[in-house]
């Protein structure tokens, strides 16, 4: 199996070449668009802990909304389902309604994977924690085992000085009661998670937990229940690629998050994770590569959850 | 394992009594509206061809919606995936703005198995067969392995004559030219097949081929390749419960498809199909005894995809 | 005065010459695509009967959604206000959202000159009349004192062949309930009221009723009563121009209707009506030249009703 | 003429005493909630200078979205029409959707009279003016000739404090680039333009000039010129009312503008200003009193702009 594992993932390699230069690595904010469109990184690890790879697989990138699956997870590890009474958990549809959604939905973010639904798992950590930016920190670098893992400062600071649809967001939400903190102190925190680096080598080793059962293999430490990892699983499914879930789960068939830094992990519960990144996005907001080298995973693989 | 699905639907059984009298019967038919609104029937069939059943479970009922997939099913049989250029994948986000999420999308239906989907569907399926409603009939037959299954001509009829704002987006459908016949003759395939009649036991049967990669169990003959099966099991996961799809994944963790006569079907790739019957429907035009009779079967299991 | 309406006039045929070749006529149903795209009519009469024209202004042309007027007025004379409990008179805001301002509404047209409005006056009128297209054409006659004017059935035809989108209207109005009769021949008598021909004259000489409390200028028959004609001078302001209602007032000042087939009609309350044609339509479905010339007659009168 | 307005408002404040417990004081500001609810002042200005009035015609109120059209008059008397190419002059349909069709239309505000539009007029405002609270003052001192008017900080810091709503409003005009400045520095003039307080008489002297081409009557000042008077009341008539305008055209027929703190100002041109105030407001945000006395000064007038 080991050797099946290395040689698909070197099949894949070559197969996505051809896709280096299609699509577009992500403007909106300017410290973003300074990476070096090209690269490509995918790293697979197994429940036993084995691992195997190709590309820039142990390269840092900006994990952006991967980030949000780490705030829920550590939302949950505190507050348990009692979240979902601030957040929901059904797909969003096209995001061209994001905020007359939110209207018709009286405050309530459709899920936690939209930003909105992150800015409320936000205020419950800054409600819960002595000090939320360090702990969550401390959080991530413990599901990966990497205690190096630290924010980009001139990303949050970025985010912080031209993401003004997400302050707008921010105070939408507080006009709902659903934020219950200073919008600044939701927001700068908010910002800071999205702004994380780590490299594919990271991601698949801080998601083996989702694979898991709630336990991070490493050390057997409980994270999360049994039932609560199957919901936070269910979730990603079906809100992780923000307008693409479904061609995610159509052509995959697994559950994952994206970001637009151009990485995305996914996970065969009870198999493996692995984590993908190339800068350059689709239409859609997801790496082109990333998607294609997932489909062909699970094609050469022969089997999806599904 | 067998004698533990036994005692698994029997504990399910009592547990559900007490939201017998929960949620209320579609209404928006009379012909629907006629029901017994207390029956429950309860009918798993596992992939070696063994029958567990509760209730009424041979009973039949108007299956509505579920029979979406059987129109995709035989859709795609027939022209594999290049049906996904007239129709979606995505789910479909909440259910106040279908007709403006169309107009945004230029008249290509989010998915398959909302209501203009399916009209579309059943613009190909006219396209493609000699006799489109018998043929149709002879599928579901053919699946179930029942050759009783029949229309119920006056929830048919009923339907032709309420079911206004179904022929207003047939006809909001062929504006923008995704409707090829005329909308009579397509409107007639469509109201018929939600008509179908079927009991737990004949659904838990028909959908046995997506949990076998396909194949019908019983004849081994092969409906849908493996891709096919993969991508129509993430299709029900992702919109397969309208406004609820992220609930039923959430509580439930398995690809299946609600009707408003009161029907569920749900599947576990490679082990078993479930059918769960009870008339009363929560808000989101669900069953209440049959989404909570499948949360406590995947969580008396311990098993979900998830 | 009389010379100086004159004047005016002939001023502004030469000021919007350099116009002629902008727009685009109307191309979503093949019967008005055919008209010559260059020509261009204006007729203006004052109260006192005295007329003042330029180009095509005995010219036939397709009055569309002019016809939209003369049904209120029919439809006002015949039940009074009570038309207002089933139609709403606000402006409707961006056409992108008809479908779903409609659905928020519960089946209630914001105003009775957007197509979803006037059909619900077609329903009252075939509830009212004996012979509704018969009777509806004896009162555009009455009101223009034009005995020769009729429907253009190839346009009627044109419209019912490929007015797909009216059709889902008329049926999800129908769903709501706010549609009494058979959508069929509700939409037989909406078609055909759009498809009469009348020219800038017969235009001008058929709303003087609307700038004279009501009566008939010429025979003094009193249609509205003064309550009755100042709402109807509203509505026209606030909704007469699609998207372009608040641009019509801003530049023109005055009540009035536009139609895709390129004509314009306004009045100035006991003063004037005027009428333009000309078949090059702006981005908003109004005429090009018909704005401007409109624009230059209020700037160049020194007077609006503001 | 004099003895008949006299009469007239002597009538009308006998015939609207039924409704003085009808309707709600605006809550959404603690500020706002604390007045009298049964107040009610009415007064008429002449083009002439005469003065008529009822009630308590001279105590303050919050003027609240009035003094969007004194902002409106300031940028217009400032830049010109140049203020179009940043606001539209269009009615904005339902406020339902007011933040999807800020994102529909790249963050151009429909209106100048809606709070986004409001927003951009003080971001030019900021740029144009050395002191713009000082000079936003001074401005309305000069209309009204009442050199007393101020802000009330209680009500600005009160609007500061709770109006989550208008600062995400703000962020997301900053996202589409159509607030130039910061956020805080434009919602700071913002929120103290709402909270100047006046009397009906002083609301009644200060919209003289848009009855008289721009000019102040009292002093001969030319503030705006006749084209860009006529546009401003346009602008009135069709977006002054929240989403009631098109209701108050058809029963009142005249330009004007509400408030939530229960102000209503309307303008016959070229004949005279009249202001109501009465704090109990229907379920659209308009003043109960003050919309029924300007229906009944119209009707018993018998003369409106139609």
């Amino acid at each position: 199996m080991s050797s099946r594992y290395s040689a698909i993932l070197h099949e894949i390699h070559t197969e996505i070449l051809p896709l280096q230069h299609h699509g577009t690595v992500a403007q909106y904010i300017p410290e973003l668009a300074k990476i070096d469109p090209n690269k490509f990184g995918m790293h697979l690890r197994t429940i036993e802990g084995n691992d195997f790879s190709v590309g820039n697989n142990e390269e840092l990138f900006s994990i952006q909304s991967i980030s949000k699956v780490f705030a829920l997870a550590y939302t949950v590890s505190l507050v348990g389902e009692t979240i979902f009474e601030r957040v929901g958990v059904e797909p969003s549809g096209s995001s061209f309604n994001s905020l007359v959604q939110l209207e018709y939905e009286k405050g309530i973010p459709r899920n936690p994977l939209i930003n909105a639904g992150a800015m409320v798992l936000c205020d419950v950590l800054i409600d819960k924690l002595r000090e939320p930016k360090d702990d969550m920190l401390a959080f991530v670098r413990k599901l990966s085992g990497n205690s190096g893992i630290t924010f980009n400062e001139r990303v949050a600071a970025s985010e912080k000085e031209f993401g003004f649809r997400n302050v707008a967001m921010a105070y939408f939400l507080k006009s709902f009661g659903n934020i219950h903190h200073n919008v600044d102190e939701v927001l700068d925190l908010y910002f800071h998670i999205c702004s994380i680096e780590m490299s594919c080598k990271d991601l698949a080793a801080s998601f083996l937990l989702f694979a898991n059962h709630g336990k991070i293999v490493s050390t057997g430490e409980s994270i999360l229940n049994k039932s609560q990892t199957k919901r936070l699983n269910a979730i990603m499914q079906l809100c992780g690629f923000y307008d693409e879930a479904g061609e995610f789960s159509f052509t995959v068939g697994l559950p994952g998050k994206s970001g637009v830094g151009g990485g995305i992990v996914a996970l065969h519960p009870h198999r493996y994770t692995v984590a993908t990144w190339g800068p350059r996005l689709n239409a859609k907001g997801n790496s082109v590569m990333g998607m294609k080298a997932l489909e062909l995973l699970t094609t050469k693989l022969g089997s999806s959850i599904f």
